[in-house]
């Protein structure tokens, strides 16, 4: 059965019914369609179309379908070309002509951008469970790993020390503006197509704010040549999702670094390492590595999704259809990888003498410069004449704080024997003491800030 | 001059000096670049590092240097590496070396995000504003063609009619999300990263609240490592951007199809109309799809940054150095093409005959179903036989309304007379009198709320 | 079971073990990969790593493993890993112990890579028959639709009369390039990475000329680095696919204008045509748009590849399991979509009138500027002439074949009576007797010159 | 001037030009333009179109022209639209009325085709001698460094021993193969579209044989609609090039890996590294950072054009002037990246004592099991023993090397005293003397191979 074909006196080819149907991937939208359908048909119902018995009818068999779905117990057939023509099909089975009453003043067009609107706005809420799930482990590392001192990292070259714990919180703000972001879009998502009809709005009397209220929706949309064309939705998801993939990405980087023999500074459970079928020695940081990669996918997704989009003519154009499966994709995606990387990082095992010893003294050079900019040096000047003992010491094969003070002396008298103060990794810290800085006090009032943010994320 | 170098026993090889350099393109920071230094002289001063004359020198260089800028006085040489060396190096010039102590406790690391983040505030503050007068074109149309009726298209084919005003309001709605979009991207720039230092924080004791504050930042960053790599805000920025093409890529899809000979619904005027170089008939309409084509590259923009972001392994890397060029490319774009598109919409001539004729009373076909509803068939079954009589005007080369009475009812004796009003357009736009749908009355509200929303706009 | 462990003291966390599997998508390669064992169980026997009869077990067990697959009986167990790890459990569970010699001195690296190139030399065979079955239909349609005359666009505006065929062909030759590129790709593919080991070359003194013979490479690859890194087929691939998409929507965009009442050109068969479950008159070209959007999805798999590409930093890097699910996608949608385009031209209804009642006579300006250029006129100004002919039609509302002598005299004194000549199509088209031009000869030999490649297609 | 306007009674509005004008961008094709017109010029000469006298002046004007544009001394005027247009202005101030009997016959379509394919030829040529430039460097270098061993890594955990040298030339292939794409694709850009008109074939009687001759060309295009509106060239390009950027960005991003401290490996000279502003010992590889990052922004550029390209209508719309802003770019960014990695690969300093003290003994667990193999253990079971060894080494704090033969044999009894023969790094490469492998003959051998091929790109 198709929702259409009186007007048409060939069947579609085989092919062409592969292709054109959209079963295989919509059938995820099962329940969505079957809770549309019911405010639907109380709906229509309410603007006289259904009479009360026809509605409790048609919403009997949809609370029986949905209870099929639920069961896993709904059997698809070869007919039902996509998830709506698969349940107004079985609707008819169940309950007999009356069913086809249903479909009164609705298109697909308007019932699919609902569905998949009513699934993105749960999608989203599971997605932000787990992407808080894993700032709460990211907290909890800065907690726990509080007094832990890492090499901070520019260009990939040592920089400045600072807190592990201050690494930690670096993940934990990007995640942070991605579930901004994702709040908004659901936002914007609960903006209710249904009564849009095809294209010009349905030409029953349905009450769309109180539609709009029953399914969960904040309003009706505006205007129903937008409302069925509109996917700014999804692809706000996708660019979102490839975004949090980004952050991710950047992320699982560090860690595979980390866990390098080189760095050496991170070690991961074996219960979230893999082996190489030939080197028996290797311990492979895969699920990282997956996740970076899979950054790549998501911004596929993204692209693809944006070029479909790109110069469509109509209100409604097929084109739409292919807008679900980049979603669905990239939702199992970050769904996958989310706990994965929760469960490694709060199984993994420091080393913090690794750390220690990647301390150069040459990362205190910034302050070394300070310290002369104490004695009224202009910065610059105060920056080149440390540079050039960073090249002296490089020449002679010594650490910066190795020089003698005469040869410090030989590039400024101003040097004297408290320069050696700046070479303690401590003192360098504490002195980064300003909102957001690497100072222990500033990452202990930043991590009360990101637990006061979970605290209330937990209270919505 | 480089701001660095005394390590360095080696000029850098002119090919990668060329490479390196950002004074190409983030030049067009310049007045940022001012702006946030005569802030970041206050901050230190406040803090203890500048006296209050070194500061009151620095600051006044830096106005004079501010004022080259804006008078196109501003010299570059060759040997300035970017936006901000140029400026340290001709504060030095003007005022001597306590210039050099403009840069004390700052990096170019958080230097440039700060620089790029006012300038896109104000950017986005500029292309919102050129948004709204396209909106603002869109609805004085609606307003102006009310009652002017158009062929509505689903899949390219006709499908119902519907009201011109609706479809200009149409495209009044994507914006008006864009809008949104833009201005939370704004808030999530308003975010300061001065402060941060090169990664671990600012080592002088800079209230950095105040700073915020001074510079129209809403909060410091609560992350210095965050702080400097963090380039949301741009990829945010670019895939808006993308998307508002696509926006605006529909609608110049709508626009070339409606003016060519085929459609003939609309005719641009010779003002926003191009030749062609061997036929002396042709009107092309470029601007349209010149529109539609940027939107492939404003997509690349985004895909661009994004892969560049992909996998970077410390607090700041060089990559980052390419945010700039798309982000400008992409503004550059938007601002080329909205306020061309806005004159062509309202110089557009309108065909209102060729609209009448494509209006076939096939695309009724929904209101003689609906029709069949009314008389208690279930819609399926009304779908079916409405299908039929569709299928037997084309056989017989008939409109679907010139089929008899008697024709009608070799399908279904349920057809009478009163049939044949379902073939006045009017009456089929009439009944679609829900919110959002294309009855007069319902355009004439969403008109209004469309009104209040530019309203609103006008007074922020 | 995994292919490694030995070293590890705990099992993989289950959700992380979901992550980490490939089975879900690589079992696709199942027959290229008992194909690569088995040439791989033949070299390391020529190695004299396998006595003769080990061998011959080895090869024994594959082939029933082979049947298996062919016959659907291969039974996986959630301990499968991937592909490879699958066949060989099931070897071993076939033959014993023995079986765990067959991956001596070989990795998954460089089996994998062996088992995806395997699959896509196949891929590119099968998707080039499908794309040259495309090519026949349109050649076909080129001979049969011979003398239909059709408007040519340039900007969707009506430019000068050409011939359907010479239309018909136009997308033969995109097509074609997509098959050079296809085959060019193909023999890059032919490069045997098998025998590179993980990363460093095999240990064992395998043939690697006679392996690739064996299993169809033109050489074995020269650098074991390279070998389990390079995935530039799998990106080509990709990128052709891609391509060939942006052919197929193009001729989809221009099947779907050709479909609207508009312009009325083409009509699909109703058993490549859809229809609306709210609007019974409707008849759409969905696949044709499908065509049109998957275009998005395939340039999202190649944008998606080598974002995951990008910045990899080692000889193998888990990373690269990602090659799989965009190429297999991408190779789905084209064998889903090419078919089922050549079934819908094949069964095309074409409607010549209304071609004709599009050839506007200003799609021979050209000519009447030709005509003036005939007469001594340089053709700049006889370009600025005929344009102020077409403007004087515009104005008085009649067609520009239509002004009198006396009018067109007023413009200037060279026109004579025979300038109407220009104004037969037929004529016009006649003119373009040039290689790849529009008339009837130059489109016949063009046509020959396509049945001549497909003739050599056939032979290869 | 434009070059066209009788039948428009407007000027173009002003932003409208703006947007349209293609000059800014296109005037990089003057010396194409030039050439092409001349041969142009010809070509109608011979077809009748002009007298020889005719011709003559016109190919004196054209060659005058071209000596400006050599000269810098061309001044474009603001009325110039394209750099069509503002050659064919030219011409008419230097030569009179004559020279607007160029365009007959051809129209821009067909001319900036042929412009930019001819760029483009020229374009790959300096590309190629680019990239051949590099790899002469990589082969120079593996050469020079023969006989270090360098750890390879998978996972990037480091894997089994291999040559620098190998390393070297992992890097040459990839590259290799981008030249043999470049070079095919070249081949597809030297079809001539010059002789296609707007759309439709020129109407005059031109020898495109020897057009495309005279112009460096293989063949003419064989259909004139798809002449004008292929830009696969251009997507190739952009393809080509984005894949070049993910080997020199793999290339990149091992480099700078191995400058970092952790490594310690390679040392870039002062004239490729560049400083921090506030950090003074910060010795940073930018330029490699900047190789990775731009390799986004190729893929961009590729991404921008494809969708720009996916779903246009017509046979050319003014969507394809777009395609020339994103090839230009490719080719600059490729051109300033090129050198400048030869540069600094040329000047980098080795570590050989960072590399022996990274060449753990595990990475020989391998050769261990072969070991085991040896002795008629099947390989799986000789892989699980050593792992367990790898693991007792681990538990134990022990190199893998430094178990005893009693702990060795508490595993296996197979185990004996020549064990510790394996964990001789040079034998381990030794063993892998496979064409491809890393064993230093191999390698030779390898080194001649790429020799050759150098050999032979010199001579074409």
């Amino acid at each position: 059965m198709t929702l259409w074909g009186g007007r048409f006196s060939k069947k579609l080819d085989p092919q062409a019914w592969a292709l054109n149907a959209s079963l295989p991937f919509d059938k995820r939208l099962a329940l969505q369609d079957v809770r549309g359908s019911v405010a639907w048909a109380k709906a229509i119902q309410q603007a006289g179309v259904l009479t009360q018995p026809e509605c409790s009818q048609i919403c009997a068999g949809l609370e029986a379908i949905r209870n099929e779905f639920e069961k896993q117990g709904f059997v698809f057939q070869e007919s039902d070309e996509d998830i709506h023509t698969a349940v107004e099909r079985r609707l008819v089975e169940l309950i007999g002509p009356v069913g086809g009453k249903l479909h009164t003043g609705r298109s697909r067009n308007d019932q699919v951008a609902t569905d998949f609107r009513l699934w993105m706005m749960e999608a989203i809420e599971d997605l932000s469970g787990a992407i808080t799930s894993l700032q709460e482990t990211l907290v909890g590392r800065a907690g726990s790993d509080m007094d832990v001192l890492l090499p901070g990292y520019t260009h990939l070259q040592r920089a400045q020390p600072i807190l592990l714990s201050h690494w930690w919180l670096s993940h934990f703000w990007p995640l942070q503006r991605d579930l901004e972001r994702f709040a908004q879009i659901r936002e914007r998502t609960a903006i209710l197509p249904l009564g849009s009809g095809a294209l010009a709005g349905t030409s029953f009397q349905v009450d769309r704010l109180a539609l709009a209220a029953d399914l969960g929706f904040s309003l009706p949309s505006q205007n129903s040549l937008d409302a069925v064309s509109d996917r700014d939705f999804a692809a706000e998801f996708l660019f979102c999702s490839a975004l949090t993939g980004v952050h991710l990405g950047k992320l699982a980087e560090q860690v595979i670094l980390y866990c390098t023999a080189e760095f050496g500074f991170f070690e991961l459970s074996d219960a979230f390492s893999t082996g190489s079928s030939l080197m028996p020695q290797k311990k492979n940081p895969d699920i990282f590595e997956l996740t970076r990669g899979k950054t790549g996918a998501l911004l596929g997704y993204l692209t693809g999704l944006m070029s479909t989009l790109k110069g469509l003519p109509s209100a409604y154009d097929k084109d739409l259809q292919e807008d679900k499966v980049p979603v669905f994709q990239a939702y199992d995606t970050l769904m996958a990888i989310l706990p994965v990387i929760a469960g490694a990082l709060k199984t993994l095992t420091l080393h913090p003498e690794k750390m220690g010893a990647a301390m150069d003294p040459a990362m205190l050079a910034t302050d070394l410069a300070d310290y002369l900019v104490g004695k009224g040096l202009p910065f610059r000047q105060a920056h080149i004449l440390t540079g050039q003992a960073v090249q002296m010491a490089a020449q002679t094969g010594k650490h910066l704080s190795a020089l003698t003070l005469a040869e410090f002396q030989s590039l400024d008298p101003l040097f004297d024997n408290n320069l050696y103060l700046v070479f303690e990794p401590q003192h360098s810290l504490g002195r980064r003491n300003v909102i957001g800085g690497t100072a222990p006090e500033a990452v202990r009032k930043q991590m009360q800030i990101a637990k006061e943010i979970l605290l209330n994320a937990g209270r919505e």
